[in-house]
C-alpha cells in the first residue's frame, strides 16, 4: 500500500496527520481522506491545485476549498476559543498564498486568527497602527519574503512568542526565499523561531500549540 | 557612547536586553553591566571567555560565571514556579556547551530545566528511557549536529511545542550546522521551530516565554 | 556513432550497462538496445518517459515498461534466489517514484524486494511494526527526502549495510534534496553510505552487490 | 617593482589611491607612501595592524594611527565644509570597528560625520529618538550584521540616498556576514545600494562622492 | 484588505509607492492604481506582462505601457530638469529588458536620460568612444551579467558614483546572475555601489534621488 | 541602436566576433548577420533555436543550420590545415549536443577535429582504444557531465594541453554541472584548464587559437 | 551525566560504540573507556590528538595509539579471517591521515586490510600495476581529495562494492573536500556508495560488515 | 611507502612530477627529491614553508629556495628559448604571493617571463601602457582577486591564450577567491580558460606547454 496512515497521532499530538498534497495524485488524496474519515477526524490537506480539488470534491461531498490557500478541509473545523487569538502579520501583497494557508490551518485546528497584511517596513508606520492587535495576540506569525526584516522588528516589539515564516517572494539574489530564511534565523530581536520557506502550515501549526496553552 | 542600551526592553518583552559576549572586550561588558545595575535588573551575558569572566568578576563581586555555558550572571536569578518544566534533550556529549548555554539562560529566566543527554538517534532506545520526563515538559529543546535527526524523532512523540536547536558539532560535510539547520527546518514532524546554529540562548529565550504562559 | 558501448562490463562487474533515458532520444535508445541484445544480455533502461517507452515498444516486442518507476526492462530478469532479500524502506508515499527505480532495478538484477513504505520518523512507531522484515534483510536502503532523518534512524537499529537514498522530496530549504542528502552524510548511526539524489537505480546496483555475496 | 601606483587617480576620480594594507608588508606599505607623499597627496591607509602602524610611524613622522579603525593617514585632511553631513547609522557595538573605518575614511575626504551607533530594530525606539540627525544627512551610511534589518528600515523613513554596508558580525547561519549582505540586497526600501561586508572604505567612498554634490 | 498602501510615501521618501507586478493579479494592480490616482500621483507599475498590462489598459484609458521595459506608467512623467543627466551603460544586447526599466522608472521620477548600450570589456574600445557622455553625468548605472567587469571598468574611469546593476544573463557558472553579482561587489575601483540582480527599478531609483541632488 | 558591434574584433584577436543567440530576438540576430556580412566575415551563431534559426535563413539564404549544436553558420567555413588536429573527447551520449557546439566552432574557425565520444572512465578501456588519436592531436577538449573524472584521466595520459568542458548533464548534486565543475578545477592531472559549463563555444575558441600556433 | 553509553550497542549491531574524540576532554574520554571496558568489550577511539592519547594512557595501561590514524584502541583487536580482505586505495600521500583512520579502525574490528596508497589518476598506470590487489578484495574503500576522480575509475574496474571516501585535501574551489563530495556522488562508475568527507572510521565500519558477509 | 612515484611523467607528458608541499612532512618532502634525483630529473616542490624550506636545504645541498613563491627547486632549470615568452600579468601588489608560484613554474620550465604586475582595472591606463609586451607574449596568464576583471579586459585585447588565475586575495563576499573564479569562468571575451584558485603552479604548466609549441 503506498500510504502507511499515523491515526494515533491525534491522541499523542493532539493533532491529526495533514495530508500534504505536492506529489500525490488526486486518487491517492482521497483514498486517504476516506480511511481518515473512518476515524471521524476532521481532515486537512494542503498544497492542493484546483484540478485536485476538483476531483476530491466530486467524490467526497463535504470538501470544501480555500483557493487561495490551495487548503481542503473535509469534516467540521475545531471550535475556537475567542479569548486567545494568534495574528498574522505580512510584509506585502505577494505573501498572502502563505499566510492563507497559514490562516485556514489555524482556523481548522480551532483558533481565532487575526490578519495584519502588507505592513512591510518599507512603510513601517503602517506596522505601528496596528500594534495593539498584535500586542493582543498570544503568539505571532510574521511573514516576509524579500529582506524578511519584518519578523526582526516584530519581534522586538511584542512578549508573546514570534513564529517567522519566510516566503520565496522575491527575485534575483532572493534565492527563492534563502534570504529571508537567513535574515529571520539571525534576527537579533529575541523569542522568534523560524520554520520552512512557505510552511504556512507549519507555522499555524506550531502557534496552534501554543495558543492552545 | 559605543552602546545606546534599550533599558525599557523588559517592560516591553518581559525580559532585559542580554549582553552578547563576543565582540565586545571586558571594559565595555563591565561597563555595560553597571548601567544595567542601575536599574536593579538581573543581566545575563553569553559567549563569555574565562579571560573575559575574570576581568569582570573583579570588577563586580556578585558575577556568577558558569563555564561549561560560558556564561555570566550578574544578580539573582529568577523564581521559577517549579509546577511546569522546559525539557532539553541533546543527541551527543559534545553538544554540551550548547545546551548548558540553553540551561543556565532558561534558569536565569526563572525556568525549571530537566536535561536529557546524549540520546540521539544511533542508539534511540535511549530516548525511549526518557520519554516520560520529555512528554511531561511544558516545551522542550532538542540539540544536535551533524544530521540533526533527533529534533524530528522528537517532534513524532509529543504534544509540546520543539525548539530545534542545530550545533555545529560535526566535521565535513556538516558544514558547521549547515547539515543540522536544514534537517530541522524541513523536519517532516509538526511543532517544530527553528533557532540558529548553536544559538542555545535564543531557544532558552524562546522556551521561556512559552513556559510562562 | 553516437554511442561507445560497453560490451565487456557484464563479465568486469557482474552486471550489463544500463541505459540512462535522460537526455537520449527515443531512437538512441532503440538503437542502443538492440545493439546490447546481439549480446543476448538483458537491457534495464532507467528514467524513461511514457512517450519514449511507447516509441521503444513498438519497435522492441519484449519490451516491459514500469511506469511508476520510469523503467522499460527487455529480457528476462535475472534470476533471484529467494534466501536473502533486500529491503527497501520509505519515509513517504511522495518517495514512492524513487524507490520504484530501487525495486525494479533491483528485482531485474535478481534479487527479492521487500518494500516497507511509509514509515518516516514522524509516526515512529509506523518502522517499528516492520522491525523484524527490517532485520532480516541483507542489505536495507533507506529512501527519504524533507529531513532525510529516517536514515540515521533505521541505521541505528540493524547490523546490515544501509544504503541511505536522498529524494528531492519538500521544498523551500530542502533544495531539492540537498537538506536530506546533507543529514543522510552526516549520520550519527554508523553502517551507512549515501548516493546521489533520486539515484534508485544506483542504490540498488550496491544493494544488489552486497546481496549476491 | 611590486606596486605601479595610480598617481592619476586623484586627477581622475577626485580622490588619491588608497593603500589596502592587507597582504602588503610594512616595508612595502612605507615604500608607496613615500611615493605618493612626493606628489603631496593626503594618504589614507586601511586595514592596518598596530604592528605595521607602529612600524610605519617610525619612518613617517606626521603618521596618524586610528586604532579601532585600523586606518593610518599621513598628510591633513581634505577641508569639510560644514553644511552638509553624512550619518553613520549602526545597528550594534560590535559593529563600531567597521563604522569606524568608514568615519575615519569620510573625515579625511573632507566631510563632517554624524556617528549614531548601536539602535538596532531589536529595540526601534532608539532608532525614532535619532530620526532627526539621520534625516538631516545628505547621505545616510547603515552599517549592520546578523539580520542586516536596520537597512530596510531607515531605507523606508529617509529621502536621501541610502548606503548598506553589511558586517561580518554574527554567528552560525550568519556565514560572516552573508545573510545582512543578502538582506540588504533585498531591502523591500528603495533607495538603498549595497557595498561589499566590512567595506567601511568603500561605503565611505560612495558616501563622500554623493556628499560632495 | 490585500493591501495597506503607502499613501505618505512621497512626502517621506520623494517618490510615491511603486506597484510591484509579479506575484499580483491584474485585478489587484487595476484596484492598487484606482486607489493611488485618487491622490493624484503619478503611478509606475514594474514587471508587467503584456497580458497585465492590455487588462488595465482596458480599465484605465491613461496608462501607458513599455513592453521592453514590461512598465505601465499612469500619469505625467515628473518634470526633468534638462542641466543634469543619468548615464545607463550596458554590457550587451541580452540586458535591454533590464536597462529599460532602469531607463523607463528615471524618466518617469523626472530624469534625462543617456544610453550607452552594448559596451561590453571584450571590446573595450567601444567603451572608450563614449566616454564623454559617461563622464558627463551626474550619476552612472552599469548594466552587465556573466563576467560583471564593466562596472569595474567604468568606476575606475569617472568621478561620479557609479550604481551596479548585475543582470541574470549568461548560463552554466553565471548562477543567474550571482557571478555579476559577486564582481560588482567586489570591485576594486572605489566609489561603486550595487543592487540586487535585474533590480533596474532599483538601480534608477537611487540614481534619481542622487541625480536630483 | 541595440548593439554596438566589436567590427574590428577579427584583427584584434584573429576572429571575429560571434553572435550568442540566447536573449536575443530572431530580428535582432538577422539584423546583426546582415552587419557583419557588409564586411564579409564569416558568422558563427550560437545557442540557435530551431525557430529562430528558420527565421533567419529565410532571410539569409546562405545560412546553415546545425540542428544538434544548435549553429548557424553563414559564409564559408575558415580553410583548415589537415596536419594539425584538435581532439574532442567526450564521456557520455548525452553530452553530445555541447561537443558538437565545439566541433562546429571549431571546425568554422578553420580546424581539423577528430571525435571520440562515449568513452567515459566507467568503461575506462574504450579510452584507451582512442589513446593514439587522443595523444596525436595538438590540443584536446574533453567533455563530462556527472563525476567530470575524465578530464583529469585524459591530462595524466597526454603532453598536450587539456580544456575542459563541464557539461550539466546529470542530476541530483551534480547541481546542473557544478560537480563536473569542480572536479575539474580541481584536476589533480597537470595541463588542464577550464571554461565555463556548456560553453563548448569557448573551449573551441581557445583550442583553435593554440592549434594555429 | 555527560555522557548515556549505547551498552547494548554490539548485541544490536555487532559493533560496539566507537568514541569520537573530537570535543570531548580527555578526562571524558577516560571515564567513557573505562564505563565501556566493565562490558569487556574492545575500545576504539577516533579523532584523539596526542596530547589526549598521552593522558589517556597514563590511566589506562593497555591503551595503544597509532599517531599516523589518531586513534587509540584499549583491547584486543577482534580476529581477522584471513581469507578475504578489504583493500584500501587512495590517490595521494597527503590522504593518509584519512586512509590509516579506516585502517585501524577496520583491523580492529577484525579485517585484513591491504593497502594500495598514492595511485591518483594523474598517473593511472600505477593504479593497473596494483589491479589484482584491488579486484581480489571482497569490498574496495577509494579516498581521495581534490578531483575525486579515482573512486569512479576503480568503480569501473572491479566488480565488489567501493565505499568511496572523499578527503579534505586541496585548495582554492576544492572547498575542503566538497569537490570531492560531489565527484563521488555523481559517480558514472555503479556500484559506488559514499561517506562524509574525512570520515575513514565510516568508510571503514560500513567495508567491515561487508567483509564480515 | 607512502609515495609511489611516476617517474615516467616526464616522458608521457614532457614534465617530471612535481612535489605539492602542503601537508607532506619535511622528511617526506626530502625522501620523494632523494627518489626523483636518482633520474637525474630537475624537481620542483610548490607551497614550501620557510621551516620545510630550511629543512630540506641542510640534506640537499643544491636546493634553491624561493621565498616570495614558496618554492623549492632542485637542480638546474630547463633551458629557455629567448625568442618566444609567457606573461604573467596582475591586478595587485597583494597577488605577488601567487604570481611568482608562476613565474618560478615557468623558468623552472624552461621560459622566458615578463612581468606585468599592479596593473588592475581600477586605473586601467597601467594596463595599456604595457600592452606591447602583454601582446608579444606566446601565452598570456592572468591573476586577480577581487573580481577578477582583468582577464576579461585582457582577453579582449589579444589575440593568444589567456590562461585565467583567480587569487584568494579579497575579503567579505570574495569568498577567498570565488569571486574572481566565477567572473573568469564567465569572461564574455573569447580565449580564456581557467585554472583552480590560487593555481600559480597550473597556470604557468598550461602555459609553458603552449609556449613550447
Ligand atoms: N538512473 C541512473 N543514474 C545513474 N547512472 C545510471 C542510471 N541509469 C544508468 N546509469 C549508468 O549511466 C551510464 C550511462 O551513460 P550513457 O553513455 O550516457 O548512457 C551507464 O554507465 C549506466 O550504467
Ligand atoms: N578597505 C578597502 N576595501 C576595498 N578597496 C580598498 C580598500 N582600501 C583601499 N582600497 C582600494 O584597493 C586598491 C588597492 O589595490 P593594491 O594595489 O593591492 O593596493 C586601490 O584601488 C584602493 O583604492
Ligand atoms: N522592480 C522592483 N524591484 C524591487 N522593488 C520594487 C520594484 N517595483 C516596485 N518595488 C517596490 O516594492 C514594494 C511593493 O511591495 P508590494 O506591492 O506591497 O508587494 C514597493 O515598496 C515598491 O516601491
Ligand atoms: N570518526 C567518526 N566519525 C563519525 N562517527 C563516529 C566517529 N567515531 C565515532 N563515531 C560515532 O559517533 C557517535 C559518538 O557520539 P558521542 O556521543 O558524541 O560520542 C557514536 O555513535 C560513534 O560510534
Ligand atoms: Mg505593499
Ligand atoms: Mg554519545
Ligand atoms: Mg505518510
Ligand atoms: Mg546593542
Ligand atoms: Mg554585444
Ligand atoms: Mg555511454
Ligand atoms: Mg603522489
Ligand atoms: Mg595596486
Amino acid at each position: 500500500p503506498f500510504a502507511d496512515l499515523d491515526l494515533e497521532r491525534q491522541q499523542r499530538t493532539g493533532y491529526p496527520e495533514t495530508v500534504f498534497g505536492e506529489g500525490k495524485t488526486a486518487e491517492q488524496i482521497t483514498a486517504i481522506i476516506e480511511k481518515f474519515r473512518e476515524n471521524e477526524q476532521v481532515v486537512l490537506c494542503t498544497r492542493i491545485s484546483p484540478e485536485k480539488a476538483h476531483y476530491v470534491s466530486q467524490k467526497i461531498a463535504q470538501a470544501k476549498y480555500y483557493q487561495t490557500a490551495r487548503c481542503l478541509v473535509i469534516g467540521d473545523k475545531m471550535t475556537a476559543s475567542p479569548d486567545s487569538y494568534i495574528a498574522i502579520v505580512s510584509a506585502g501583497t505577494s505573501d498572502i498564498p502563505i499566510t492563507e494557508e497559514a490562516a485556514v490551518t489555524a482556523e481548522t485546528f480551532g483558533n481565532r486568527v487575526e490578519r495584519v497584511y502588507d505592513v512591510g517596513v518599507a512603510g513601517i508606520h503602517r506596522l505601528f497602527e496596528h500594534l495593539d492587535v498584535i500586542r493582543g495576540a498570544k503568539v505571532v506569525i510574521v511573514a516576509a519574503g524579500m529582506d524578511g526584516a519584518l519578523a526582526s522588528v516584530v519581534g522586538g516589539l511584542v512578549a508573546s512568542p514570534v513564529i517567522a515564516l519566510p516566503t520565496s517572494i522575491g527575485y534575483g539574489s532572493s534565492f527563492n526565499g534563502l534570504s529571508a530564511l537567513l535574515t529571520m534565523l539571525n534576527s537579533c530581536a529575541e523569542g522568534v523561531t523560524v520554520v520552512n520557506i512557505d510552511n504556512g502550515f507549519g507555522a499555524a501549526y506550531s502557534a496552534s500549540v501554543i495558543n492552545h496553552m
